[in-house]
């Protein structure tokens, strides 16, 4: 039996940035439609202007949300839900205005609906502009908040996968200053059930254990350099593992990456909760764009995204520097590889 | 004309860690033997017990340090320079005391003697502890402020070197909460003199430029999560500037090592400028023990170190775990080059 072909939703992402290119090159790829069926949400001109300009011969049937079938996803006409219509023309390509705010929600808004109502696999996400939805009236600084509202999820987490680690984030978009008072028990007992919740739903070895990552250099050394190993991480552990969490560390940063994670000591680790975004996306990007996808823990249904923003300064230009979809099918294969994990089952987000 | 072979001069580190051990077996290796002239400053019966553990089949020669000859560290013996004599059963292996701080201490005094003499090419060091040296009543938190003082030295930097990357660090050993305020103009100004100082010492391309990374995530997204990029990094840089120095920058962390410093878009920088510990020592240290050596800029002769510790759980163990020497080879290694690239010139870090 042939495995089942899972249905990827893809949103466009703002209109002036790279977003539309980075989708159609994507939407092109034979291998990429031989494993999964593609459909998109987006602005029809805007999505057939980038066909042109990024010069792929793809096909789409625009359609209304209500009329979409996955079914028809797998043909050779790419199921073009509109979310918006007539968008170009309003906009200047490479500037975040209040116009492709409103086109990029409307699409993750409309893409969200059906992944809610369960007719898709997986949401892969386009990258927006938090200025251009800013500008449009949106309060959300990103995908990650703006699907938790619109799914009702108490509580998100990113996490990044499908390079050589697995990285779950306690803390993200905050000054490096804020970073430490941001870390409190309760919230970081949060992010080891949603690390230890996503082994479960895709299957990456409940038994394993989950590593944590200190925060200070040298996990604090008994601590000379800061106290939060004492006073924060190692609580939060502690009630992570009363829950049943296998929770293991917290392991000094520096060091864990090029020793622990590999097992180069037989240690195999489901997940690694790293305390800040640096700490944790360096070596999440260590092997360059298309490494990694992020993904959005606590939401009901699998939402994976690229790992870089709208790329404005280079959108629509085309030449040397044209932009690379390899995060955006990284972000694919990585969706599909967790609808096929998850076996199509909503996502529970209840520790335990 | 066979190139000149260079006097590596190591140090047994702390007598109770695995410094004695990683150093027998790193002079035992006929390669580095044929590529330098090695000598060793310790406690001979500490060695000599080492290397029966070891099980390294290595001929010490004790002598004072002013019998010291370069010209005889290429032979067969390994002259082993008397830094303490009858230390071993004055300690218990794998724990700290105030004798194993001693011990280590009288080594890199002595050691620095002769480095300062100009008598060796280069000093490589094995691992210290902190506390042991706190027991035995010096204040110096490890080797780079210990000889630091000992050479007279007006401030040091580490850098790492060795592996994909070369990494300074603008901060070293302190708690994450306390890095943003140990930034600022005046010592970030310097450290990028003391990259720009080792570029030319090392000729590692004077005219190549310093890549200067971000404090905050996505360099603080125009302020939105944070302004040391303005406020601190970006007048450091002005001043850099001011001075001759091609710093650029300040550069988003995560995606930097994946993208840019691996030259993907033409790139392709001298050093790396890394604002914090761990910022900078996950990537150098990703590819595992032996990837990277720290080298001490600020000295006027060449330092290089393991980017490990003492080990005390394991050390004078042997059994599977025994201690890799990977780490004191690398720095050998990277001790030979650097005294290459220097021509032997007494290292000089004032700027221009």
């Amino acid at each position: 039996m042939a495995p089942r072909r899972h249905t990827l939703l893809f949103t466009m992402g703002d209109p002036a940035g790279i977003g539309p290119e980075i989708l159609v090159r994507t939407l092109a790829l034979p291998s990429l439609r031989r494993d999964a069926r593609l459909a998109a949400v987006g602005d029809p001109e805007v999505m057939e202007r980038a066909a042109r300009h990024a010069r792929v011969s793809l096909r789409f049937r625009p359609i209304a949300a209500d009329q979409f079938d996955p079914k028809t996803a797998g043909g050779r006409e790419i199921p073009l839900i509109m979310s918006t219509a007539g968008v170009w023309g309003a906009f200047d390509t490479g500037f975040p205005s209040q116009e492709t705010g409103r086109a990029a929600a409307r699409a993750i808004e409309t893409a969200a609906r059906l992944a809610l109502d369960g007719r898709v696999s997986a949401l892969v996400t386009a990258p927006i502009s938090k200025k251009a939805l800013q500008l449009a009236g949106y309060p959300h600084p990103g995908h990650t908040e703006f699907l938790g509202a619109l799914s009702g999820a108490p509580d998100t987490r990113m996490l990044f996968t499908g390079g050589r680690f697995r990285i779950v984030l306690a803390t993200v978009h905050l000054a490096l200053r804020h970073v430490p008072d941001s870390l409190d028990v309760e919230s970081l007992s949060r992010t080891l059930r949603y690390a230890a919740a996503a082994m479960r739903n895709f299957r990456w070895g409940p038994q394993k254990p989950l590593a944590v990552l200190a925060l200070n250099p040298h996990a604090g050394e008994d601590g000379l350099f800061g106290d939060e190993e004492k006073r924060v991480i190692g609580p939060a552990m502690e009630r992570a593992r009363a829950e049943g969490i296998r929770a293991v560390g917290p392991f000094p940063a520096d060091t864990f990456f090029g020793h622990r994670a590999r097992g180069a000591r037989g240690d195999d680790f489901g997940v690694t909760v790293a305390m800040y975004h640096d700490q944790g996306l360096i070596p999440a990007k260590m092997d360059g764009i298309g490494a990694a996808a992020n993904v959005t823990l606590g939401l009901p249904f699998i939402r994976t995204s690229v790992d870089h923003g709208t790329a404005f300064d280079r959108a629509w230009k085309g030449g040397a520097r044209r932009p690379d979809p390899a995060g955006l099918l990284k972000a694919a294969r990585v969706a599909i590889d967790l609808a096929s994990r998850s076996g199509g089952r909503r996502l529970e987000w209840t520790w335990p």
